[in-house]
């Protein structure tokens, strides 16, 4: 599972004890040095500012918080973030959206590792505000074509046998912004509709087994418990196959603006699908065509018609380093970086590209490679300072590759919103900045 | 990956449309019901109040937050639990230790899901309290037996090509005051120092490729930057098999508590060795007994003798449902739920006893089976509301088997505070309460 690095896995830059950065013609000696490390040539003397530092094993540096003692246990018994990393939260585009009760805000992708996205900095998506429920008073019904309807508490949902995996969870309207050329210059804004975590709970379908689903049943309704009622219609063969009533994320009881006390969710299809608070589920033998699957969450095609019920997100991926908010420093050799996910399945490969997509590497897949959830893929690239237009193009395990923006296009128009999952370009400037282009 | 439940996993507890329980009478009903389920045969009647609520398509119910907008994004730009979760957080026991500077507080596992920890939940142990690191002024120094001794800033660190892994971690002193016979009536003070993570970070064998090592290196001293200088030695073969050095957990960067900003994983070991606010690496050729492996972190046998170095943490498991903080609450099916670890790899195979060991029935393992890292099982039971004495034994992929108290004690006597990974014994009241006790 882990990717052990080879040999060429040199560190590019090297600061002085004292921290400051060399001079740069003693970088490029590192850089020389970390490549004549790859064929096992050893060479010394450029390190002499460290050496001395390192030579009467001398610390590297006593700061004030060597010296004493910090607060104890409990201090904070419910743990947080070191008060330097407050600038990594969730945010929105205020112009987005006409108000903050039914909006959006986006996780900062720029800022993670891993493939757990930690709960307080999952994206949100409100139709009515955050319900502020209260556990004991809420009630998931299921009925319909059912032989046996059946009202349950949250208590009684934790009574059947659960089951815990890792999914992403993405809303479709991710990168919805891209569709007509809105190029924010931030990852956070132009995929940061994107999260995924580890999500306890029951399958559906022991709740399906439960109640006894009829003959002609095909369809399922499910209704949230906020202002907005939001519902939408799922195939009964969903239901059956991995669909999941979640009471706990990440470990943890689910977040208030995840759905708290419980949610559906449905691995690799549209987060809105993934109905928050959920409250009803009703057993059908057809679609209900309510107002998110009609006028909302369908894709309005070139000639008029619209694409509906769209439920998988398409294979996708994106650069995470660099990216707009992380630019680069300095020439050298970097492991470029990113994130990859299908809705149908696992990440088989990933390419990246420095020239536009002309000519392609294959990037190394790192950790955990599982179906329906965020991969890792990393590349390691010596910059020469010249500009670049990097871009990465995903396979799943069905053999789908991820899309140009003209292969898009000629497939869905224009007009969408939705599920736009073509080859993102990050465009490197010579001064290490990195803004966002559209490459057809 | 997912365990699919079959149809006998019936719900036991099912409520009115007022949310009133319905009288014993009837929910013996449902039970029996539910076990004609398993045969098949469909039988209706016995959900006359659930049905009459369901017959018009009635709501379960419409509290306020149904009719109301709550409020929206970035309300908390990084977010926190539901306000009705607030009892969820790590706890001490004020007698344990003589202040809270060097001191430990618990892991709430009781009422934690799946196999991530959340990281505000991490178990914290300190020698001298949390340091408030600046990670701008953070140094990691790598010298002694290496031929490129160097001085790593965070940023630095970050430039190396990095990999992530689930992981468990686990502090060995987990269950001391079980070795001596304090039965804390609670998981989270018998288990509490354990957790798993996502770690992410860079493996220390690319770190030691980096800088050379000489032919004559054996050991590895790791020393934090805290005001105790916590260090521990740690021997080469780890280093180059699986040790991480650490800048991010759960996908976002380490937590002040954990080690902010850079700390050592090593997978499966005491967690100890996995020195946090790590500032300096020392290659040599033997191990330096210092104080932290010495005096402490080693396990006084009968004999007088030290073991010492005895860093991997042994198979182990504890059923966390029931327990005593989450008592049963009435006749009928539970999922019996538990977790299981090995620092030698994955979890093979669990068993629970309801009898106090003397017979025993295969759990389900559900979810991921990662080597080192947490694993859920799960076993339906039905209880008859009398006395149980229920227990967990695990089994890990080397064939090693959990030991009874009998066998670990006369392996390595009594005095030892490190280390108990002895079958553990919930003891189940008739009135569903559950304490612990210890079965030899």
């Amino acid at each position: 599972m882990i990717s052990k690095t080879d040999g060429t896995a040199a560190l590019l830059q090297r600061v002085s004890a004292e921290g400051q950065k060399l001079p740069l013609e003693e970088r490029r000696n590192f850089l020389k040095h970390g490549l004549l490390l790859a064929g096992g040539v050893i060479t010394g003397g450029a390190l002499s500012a460290n050496a001395r530092a390192a030579a009467g094993n001398l610390p590297p540096n006593v700061p004030a918080w060597t010296r004493s003692l910090g607060p104890g246990v409990l201090t904070e018994p419910y743990g947080k973030p070191s008060r330097f990393e407050k600038h990594i939260v969730r945010r929105n585009v205020p112009w987005l959206t006409a108000d903050r009760i039914a909006s959006i805000s986006f996780t900062p992708l720029a800022e993670l590792d891993g493939i757990i996205t930690p709960s307080s900095l999952v994206f949100e998506r409100y139709h009515a505000g955050i319900p502020d429920i209260d556990p004991e008073q809420h009630r998931l019904m299921i009925h319909g074509l059912v032989d046996r309807p059946i009202i349950l508490t949250v208590d009684d949902l934790r009574r059947f046998p659960g089951t815990s995996m890792i999914r992403f969870l993405e809303c479709p309207a991710n990168g919805g912004m891209e569709w007509r050329g809105a190029q924010m210059d931030a990852l956070q804004f132009t995929h940061g509709m994107l999260s995924c975590c580890e999500w306890s709970g029951v399958l559906l379908s022991t709740l399906l087994q439960e109640v006894g689903i009829r003959k002609d049943a095909a369809w399922i309704l499910a209704e949230g418990a906020d202002g907005s009622h939001m519902s939408r219609s799922v195939p009964l063969a969903k239901a059956m196959d991995d669909a999941l009533i979640v009471y706990a994320q990440n470990g943890e009881p689910l977040r208030p603006e995840q759905g708290y006390p419980i949610r559906l969710i449905n691995p690799g299809w549209e987060g809105n699908t993934c109905v928050k608070w959920l409250r009803r589920l009703e057993v059908g033998d057809q679609p209900w065509y309510h107002r998110e699957e009609t006028s909302k969450y369908t894709d309005l095609l070139a000639d008029g018609r619209a694409r509906k019920f769209s439920y998988e997100q398409e294979c996708n991926s994106v650069v995470t380093y660099p990216c707009p908010e992380k630019p680069l420093t300095e020439k050298g050799r970097y492991e470029v970086r990113g994130l990859a996910w299908s809705g149908k399945g696992k990440i088989k490969r990933v390419d990246v590209s420095f020239d536009g997509g002309v000519n392609w590497r294959p990037a190394r897949l790192k950790g955990l490679v599982l179906p329906k959830a965020l991969t890792r893929f990393g590349l390691e690239w010596d910059w020469d300072g010249g500009p670049a237009m990097i871009q990465s193009r995903a396979v799943d395990e069905t053999g789908y590759v991820q899309p140009t923006y003209t292969q898009l296009r000629e497939a869905r128009g224009t007009n969408s919103i939705y599920h736009k999952n073509a080859i993102h370009t990050w465009r490197l400037h010579e001064n290490g900045k990195v803004t966002n282009v559209q490459i057809r």
